[in-house]
C-alpha cells in the first residue's frame, strides 16, 4: 500500500507529523477530502469554501492562498503517478503550541496532505448498499454543527459498528433519535415527489456533494429539496434513499433494517448530473 | 522550550508521528496527563485506570502492559533531568490504518509521551482564580461522557475565550445550560455545608482529582459530596466553588462574572489533605 499513498506536511515530501501537533493533541483542525481525477481534484471550491468557513469558526489564520498552492503541486505530482482516480486528504491543524487547550495567540498552521490512488477508471454508479442503524449517535454541538473538523470519533465508532455488522454503512441519529446521515455521507429520502434531507445545525458535516445535490442537480431535474427533521418513520416510507460524498458520488440504499428498494430511479438521475458535471 | 519538553513514540525519542494516524485523522485515542514529582508520578493507578476504561469503550486493544512499562521509562529518564515537577501526557491513538472512518480489525495502537518541565518545587496552592463564562459549550454525548478523548475541540475555542477575556479560566455548560465543569478541571461548590459537583453522564471528563476529592479528600473531612445537576444560580449562591486538575490539584475561584469570594477554607482543606498524599 505504501507505494500507492504519497504524504506532504506543510509542502514537503514526508512520513511524519512534527511534534508537538494540536491536530492530534485535541483534534484542533479541520480537513477535507477530494476526488482526483487524473492529476484534476474536483469541485476543489467547494471543499476549499468549507475549510476556509472551518477556518473562521476555529480563529485560525486565514490560510486559502497556501491551501491552494499546496493542492495545486500535490495534484501535479499526482499527475505523474497517472492514477486514474485518487482520493486527496488536507488535514490542516493550528501546528504546535505551548502545553495547555488554550491556542498560541499566533499560531501557525500546518498543512498535512495525502494522496491515496483509488481503484481502475470510473466504475459508474456503486451497487445498492446495505444499511444497518448505528447505536452510537451523532453528539449535539450547534457551534460545530457543519464542520468538517478532527473531531470525529462518533463515525468511527458508526463505522465499526457497520462493520461487524456485515453492512456497507450505517444511519446515525442525532440525540433526540432523528435521523442525520449515515457515517461518510449525507443521506437524501425521495418522499411524496420531493428530496427531503437532514438540517445539519445540530450535529453533521455539511458535505460538498449534499450541497451540489441541493443547489445544482436536483434543481436540474425539477425537484424540489426539503431541509429539516427526518425520522426513521420517513425513512422507512421513502420511495428511494440515498447518499453521497465526495468519493463515491451518489450511491442508493437497497436496504435498512426489513425496509428494502429495489428502484432507485431519482439515484440513478441524480448520478447522471453528477457524470455530467465530471465530463 | 525544547530542551525543556521530551517526547517518545512507542518507547523511543522522537520529535515526529509516523503517518498516517487516526488520532490526527479523526481524533481517535485518548490522553492523560500525569504530575510528575521528581522521577515519580503521582496517582499513576487512576490515570491508567481511566485510560483502560477509554480503550474498553473505543474498542482498543488492551495495552495496560505496554503502557505502564512506557510510562516507568519515561519517568525514569525524567528522574535524570533533575525537574523538580513536570508534566507528562501519554497520547494514545489507534495508530495507522487504511483511509476512510472504520478502524482496522487489528489496531496497533500507538504511544506518545511527552514530558514538559514544571516550574520549581511546589509553590502550594495556587492564587484564587478568575472565571468567566465561555460561550461555547460541551457537546451532548452520553457514550463518550467521561472519557478523556482526543476530541477536545470545546475546550480549545473555550480556553481561547477566556484568554481573550484575560480570565484565568471559565465555566462551561452543557448544551441546557448547566454547569459542568471549567474548561481544564472539574468543578465543586460548596453550598449548604455540602459539596456539589456536576454527574458526568452526557458530557464532560471524569477528572482524577475529582474522584480524589469525591472518594478521599471530602469524606476524610466528613464533607458529603452531592453529584447532580449545577446550575448557574447555584453557583452564584456557592460559599465556595473551587475546580481540580493533576496538575494543580485544586484552586479555589475568586470571581465568577459579578460574584467574587474572599475566603476559601472548605478548598484550603481539601488542599491539605491533597498535600498529604503527595508527601
Amino acid at each position: 500500500m505504501a507505494g500507492d499513498t504519497v504524504i506532504w506536511v506543510d509542502g514537503e515530501r514526508a512520513s511524519a507529523l512534527p511534534l508537538p501537533d494540536r491536530g492530534l493533541e485535541f483534534g484542533d483542525g479541520l480537513f477535507e477530502t477530494l476526488l482526483v481525477r487524473g492529476a484534476v481534484p474536483l469541485f476543489t471550491q467547494l471543499h476549499l469554501a468549507r475549510m476556509q468557513h472551518g477556518c473562521r469558526v476555529l480563529a485560525f489564520p486565514p490560510c486559502d492562498e497556501t491551501l491552494g498552492e499546496q493542492l495545486h503541486r500535490a495534484a501535479a505530482y499526482i499527475g505523474t503517478r497517472q492514477w486514474p482516480f485518487s482520493a486527496l486528504r488536507i488535514t490542516l491543524t493550528r501546528g504546535s503550541g505551548p502545553r495547555g487547550y488554550a491556542p498560541p495567540r499566533e499560531a501557525r498552521p500546518r498543512i498535512v496532505i495525502s494522496a491515496t490512488r483509488l481503484g481502475e477508471a470510473s466504475p459508474g454508479m456503486a451497487a445498492p448498499a446495505m444499511l444497518c442503524l448505528a447505536n452510537i449517535r451523532w453528539p449535539t454541538q450547534p457551534a460545530l454543527a457543519g464542520l468538517k473538523h478532527l473531531n470525529r470519533l462518533e463515525q468511527v465508532m458508526a463505522a465499526r459498528e457497520y462493520r461487524l455488522a456485515g453492512a456497507d454503512e450505517a444511519v446515525m441519529l442525532d440525540q433526540q433519535g432523528r435521523v442525520v446521515s449515515v457515517v461518510a455521507g449525507n443521506l437524501f429520502l425521495s418522499l411524496d415527489g420531493r428530496l427531503l434531507t437532514a438540517a445539519l445545525d445540530q450535529c453533521g458535516i455539511a458535505g460538498t456533494r449534499r450541497d451540489l445535490v441541493m443547489r445544482r442537480w436536483a434543481p436540474a431535474l425539477g425537484l424540489e429539496v426539503v431541509e429539516g427533521t427526518l425520522t426513521l418513520e420517513q425513512l422507512e416510507a421513502a420511495d428511494e434513499a440515498f447518499f453521497c460524498n465526495s468519493l463515491i458520488g451518489l450511491r442508493p440504499v437497497a436496504r435498512f433494517q426489513q425496509r428494502s428498494w429495489t428502484s432507485h430511479p431519482v439515484c440513478e438521475a441524480l448520478y447522471q448530473q453528477y457524470q455530467g458535471d465530471l465530463s
